[in-house]
């Protein structure tokens, strides 16, 4: 019933270069996968468990004010955040540092498409037992950014549309694909999908201009 | 520079009737709360702070191996938490129980549409300092159905359209609108905005079918 956090999600055939941060075993990675743990055990326990949450609080409380009594200032961090040329280790999809992000690995394939496959728990759930639909829109819109990284050529979104085919489930492992089709000057084309079981359940298409904001520094 | 995570978010003269479920001090909301300051405080220490990340990790899971043992099977627990006709407590928008959500209060106004205000930390970020553009396509598709619900009429997303018209800053406040446009037969449409100082980031147009999965039990 509860997962083991450290092993890797199933790549899905997906055996080509991994696109995105790889987690380490020790220091920030490792707190943050408990705190995905936490979230996640958060969310199956609720109210009436006997458990003592006003401990669970307090305790967890303790370990972010010792955090925050030596963190950075948010300036320096995001500059330091933002040092180097390589993948993000922050981001709310696959950044390993990042408790929001489920996460999601994403491999480039041969064919100039890139895969991940995940299986999401109650945090990210919208109608009973399913994907929330803005869920699946943030996987998309990542999964879409990363494929025009992985063709040489991305940007920013500048509009994305997405089609819900059918309800996603939770607990499932959903294959998360997509690739770029397009570049014409600065408008770059992107399309990907959510499939589950083999079947389609939402659809991506996004449109980038190939900008990027400048790096704190 | 540590939010009070106590405090709520200013309404931004949204003073309507709160459609969401309102946070209790107690109970698992207060622990959710403190998973959200942690999750935070993880992504503004980032590893080199000299935080003995072992121990942190060490910590939470001992907290959550406790909440493990003591909570429901997946199945009894998703039939208790969709019981009652009430707002979700637990989606990842607006959800108390739920640590991924920033989380977005919204209001009823009385020109039938939906607003609330929220700030948005590093757990959020997309492009340096500025908000994903997936988790701006998250807020949006929730608010459409919030406001669907306000308006009386509500269904399951079937396509949404995000327009990225600037980039969305992060530890600003953002207003986040939504108001539902029609409803032909089960086809409803509604429309919302992100915006920042005063000047709309995203625009989100979305179609809904009237149909909802049904509840476990």
């Amino acid at each position: 019933m509860t997962e083991d956090a450290t092993t890797e999600q199933p790549t899905g055939g997906t055996t080509g270069p991994r696109l995105v941060a790889e987690p380490r075993q020790d220091g920030v990675d490792a707190a943050v996968r408990a705190a995905r743990r936490l979230v996640t055990a958060l969310l199956r326990s609720g109210d009436g468990t006997g458990a003592d949450m006003a401990a669970v609080a307090k305790e967890i409380d303790a370990v972010t004010d010792r955090l925050t009594e030596n963190a950075p200032a948010v300036p320096e961090r995001l500059a330091d955040m933002w040092r180097g040329e390589g993948v993000t280790r922050h981001d709310p999809v696959t950044g390993p540092e990042n408790a929001v992000a489920p996460p999601l690995t994403l491999r480039g394939r041969d064919d100039g498409s890139v895969a991940g496959v995940v299986t999401l728990d109650l945090p990210y759930q919208g109608p009973p037992g399913h994907v929330h639909g803005g869920i699946s829109a943030l996987l998309l819109d990542h999964t879409l950014g990363v494929a025009n990284h992985w063709a040489g050529s991305a940007g920013m979104t500048a509009e994305l549309t997405l089609r819900y085919l059918r309800p996603t489930p939770l607990f499932e492992p959903l294959t998360v694909t997509g690739r770029q089709v397009s570049v014409e000057g600065p408008r770059i084309r992107a399309v990907g999908e959510i499939s589950a079981g083999g079947r389609p359940v939402v659809t991506a298409e996004g449109l980038f201009i190939h900008k990027q904001l400048p790096r704190p520094s």
